[in-house]
């Protein structure tokens, strides 16, 4: 005997994370997928706007248009809403009204309202909403998700370096900052809307940063950290695109406080995911690669000591459409309705 | 009426940089390939070898064996030493004793003896030729150059970082450490013997580090700044494979001595590099891009100042085969020759 | 109530099939892995030699020896064999005589005797097996697969071939030659060895013919839709390595025999594999994509028809380490052992 | 004492063939550019518009409008015209008329007038202008293009479709259809406007057919065979993206009228080219690599027969933007201005 299956609609389902949504949630065995919905794809359906997806039963469902919250809290009593950054919070906080719950994998729930006109270049319309909202890493703060109306669901970038520093951080190995993560990706962050610069042409044999040291996801390391800690940290974070579809890697140096090797470092990490079944520490020599967790709900993570300069290098990889954004999404949503957390999430990713 | 064409040999003709030194040397107005030479490939054709090169007045040479050094002195006056690291410092000594010039593009003379246990793995063998090589960054060296019997040519991560780093730290903009040098590079470097690690199968859509902290261009970066400064700087390296066959993008953290702007910094390195065929700082605002510098001898270089966190961003951009190794390699016996700097070496690059 | 779960061995699962075998069977409701073996790597555990299947159970595993037949016995009721191409000759009738059924993934038992010497180099040594061995291309063979004790798992090239073309043929709407096959695949079809011709710098930017016009799956075409049609015909096969990881495509020219429109053609296809779960036959516009199908067991197949020199044009495209291998295996084991023809096995692959 | 130099102006200087234009120009002995227009980014300079190119002399120079015929008459004797097809044809006869020689790059001088409703959809509107033009293939029709005031630039594809199979067919050794040319190109060839199918992310391990059968270039290679040959050919083309950037790969099947071998075959395309500084034909055996050839104005060329089907396969390689574009337009320009055909271009291209 099965527990009940819960209705989930998906609003942004035509963006990347949306397709992602949609593939994940189209196998997971405590849901069904009853209403999708897009900004700028009303009208046409999943498989026109996913021909990868035409191959399961959702595929000619016509796409609602994302304003119609009616439909919404018609259809479905859980909601993923994977809008563009800044659309989200004039629909989420109606929703969660109306009784739904809700995973946001949008910025807009994800700081303080001081951060927004900086980092987001807006001023948030609706800041009180701020503290309803729990910061969605779920290895980290499982108990907070499960009682949440309203989940932010965390960065792609911001992802690996929390779970790579805050146990570090929290044991005072350490120090709180400068640290410095340099973050590479690849073109899907960017979304599928057609640009020059996400060309083919542009991109295969380029490697360049970007928005140096704007990015928005700097604060939001910031106050992860902070959160899982109690302590201020303070990060500098230069992203990179290097020519790959998916696929996430940070690197963070953060000072470390004693002389603690390599092997000390890695069995705290190792210790405190000894039980999360997405986390993987590689032991000491081992090396990160984005490739073998692509397609996978799995985080690697490595960590060396450098004694000569004090430095502890910190290495994390995850598939920022999977563990970066769908995935964690519908993980978090598995700790809000009690279901195991690894429930239709795939641990293994698709190699070569 | 032009002056004498000299004589030039390539040992290591069979390798990637071989086959660059090939290339610019064939359309090289002041010199002559009179001697190619391999490690594992002598008795075949340049060719056969290297098809691209099949249109080139060389295809059909033999190569000869880089160990008979009579036919090295016989047929050339100068010499490019492409083998790989320990190979060839029991080579060119030889050569230098016999009249011939060298740059050799090996790191087998570009440190001080005592680094090589560490960071090479062996005992250098022949420790008095050290101090009589010149480390061959002809931006920063090029009087030293231009007088050197035997010049050490950089290598491909070092070069950015010395040319980013030099003229901030000679001014004391900022300190000297620990500068943390995040690097990330394509496949070529690792030159074109087959490995599974290398397969594109195993590279496309992979970003994994590698050798940390270990990487022997640690002290290399740290020994060029020293010798353009007079500062004993500290440099933690970390490098990256990236789906990329060219390029080296290298991002610097430099903690700051003042507050100086974005705009200042930028205004130090283009005085700096104002008469510098081969250099190109960026605007503040521009970003650099490995794609926009392959196949050229240019660099690309970016400083941006973080107020906030107190760090300079310097960010540098080559092609690993051209500025990284056999561009550089000619630029530096153009000097040594008395020839325009920029002969025979291409300012612009093949895009996209 | 569920139906027993089938012990199955997978011999070779160290290669890149091997590993998609694993990961496939792992998740597969009604099979277990009970033995792995390797010709090159036993004695090394699962998750050394495929380091993304690390978060599986059978991650520990250590592979055994591949001669070891008895082994084998001891552990499992059914066998994939996925060795190289003359491995496999000397150890399936072993098993089969000892009871076990078996899919074997080389081509040892794909064609008729005589042709072995030719497009393989070698006499085949137990021609008799031959007639014993069922050529398991579901789609086409259901039945005869179902009672098999050993079937021959097709190539990946063969199977979008004689997929679109077999019900045309069949029908007389196309002549049996000659017909033109133009091949394009990535570098996983070439396992994951070392060499120089696959690595990352030898092909990016590559687009190549190779083994012209002596590609073993000519005879397999030929074979297949004769198999299947009960006429002679004749096929060109020419293959090209493009730069990518998975995918084939290929194009097929076939002379027309009437006026068929490309509607007319299309609901051919259309209707014979509408209840296929995996072929998807594209509506007249349509175009193939190979990315579409990555990761799943999904054929896409479109066909043209070109008035104008009387030919049909029949474009196919699956992934050839699914469809093209492992998962037309597992598909066909799935009939052998009477369950759903898609048990375990993914309609939707992984896009971006 | 050297020739006087040309004055010459490049009309679409801001697409990715104009760009290619500026490099070769800027380079070339016996030429200087004294006007660069622009469609759609006119009053940008060079530099900003193409950021590779800030090395060279024009960086600064600022693009004109295309629109101001009488600047570019006033600036230049000779014109390239570099726009998208069916903008030529308003704007080339005016500066062939004003006395201006012009080689244009688009297909609007290279077909018949009845074929461009159906090929390119639109009724030519100079079709006298159609005459007066010069099909610029230089290898095989360099008498005419030397006295020429205007020369219609080959499309990409065509080029080695026409190089390797005239001599073939001028000899009777093939028969003139229906010949199938199956070509395989990159992105480059779409230009560098923003397009969702022209992402990184749409691209990356995609293998897809594309205007099936209604490429225009297939009307292109039929006229191009006969005005070589004087026979009437009927090709079948169907083109396909790969992921790169630059490289046109070409397979051609052509039914044999005898019984030649790969090596007579071989050596008939050798004797044709045995002067021709830009078509290298392979030996039997040899594999063509468009990689081999990219940046370089190089076209491979290699020919098997296969006596099982009474086909010979052609195949060809090129880089588009090169010796499909920009390159061969330089080569035309080389001969109309009585130059040496290989002036200022590089038969060595960029590798790996």
């Amino acid at each position: 005997m099965g527990a009940a299956v819960t209705d989930v609609a998906v609003l942004g389902a035509s963006g990347y994370a949306g397709g992602e949504l949609v593939r994940l949630l189209a196998q997971h065995p405590g849901v069904q997928i009853t209403h999708l919905a897009s900004l700028g794809s009303a009208g046409r359906t999943l498989a026109d706007v996913h021909p990868h997806l035409a191959g399961t039963p959702l595929a000619a469902t016509e796409l609602a248009s994302v304003e119609d919250l009616e439909a919404v809290t018609a259809a479905a009593g859980f909601v993923f809403c994977a809008l563009p950054n800044g659309s989200s919070v004039s629909i989420v906080p109606h929703l969660v009204e109306a009784g739904l719950r809700v995973v946001d994998l949008a910025g807009d729930f994800r700081l303080p309202a001081e951060a927004y006109p900086e980092w987001y270049g807006f001023e948030h319309p609706a800041p009180a909403w701020l503290d309803r909202a729990v910061y969605g890493l779920p290895e980290l703060f499982a108990d907070r998700i499960a009682g949440a109306e309203l989940v932010a669901n965390p960065g792609c970038y911001p992802t690996p370096v929390a779970l790579g520093l805050a146990p570090l951080l929290a044991l005072g190995l350490i120090a709180p900052g400068p640290i410095l993560v340099d973050g590479k990706t690849g073109l899907s962050g960017a979304g599928r809307s057609a640009s020059e610069a996400g060309l083919f042409t542009a991109t295969e044999e380029s490697i360049r940063p970007y928005r140096v040291p704007r990015h928005q996801h700097t604060p939001e390391m910031e106050r992860s950290l902070t959160l899982a800690t109690d302590q201020e940290a303070q990060v500098l974070f230069v992203p990179h695109l290097v020519p790959t579809v998916r696929g996430v890697l940070t690197t963070c140096y953060a000072p470390m406080t004693g002389n603690d090797t390599s092997e000390e470092l890695t069995s705290v990490l190792a210790d405190v995911y000894a039980s999360s079944p997405f986390v993987r520490v590689l032991p000491p020599g081992g090396m990160v690669d984005s490739k073998r967790v692509r397609g996978s709900n799995t985080v690697e993570l490595q960590v060396v000591a450098d004694p000569r300069t004090g430095q502890a290098i910190v290495v994390g990889a995850l598939d920022n459409l999977v563990k970066g954004a769908a995935g964690q999404a519908v993980q978090n949503m598995n700790l809000m309705l009690g279901l195991d957390e690894a429930a239709g999430l795939p641990a293994t990713g698709l190699y070569p």
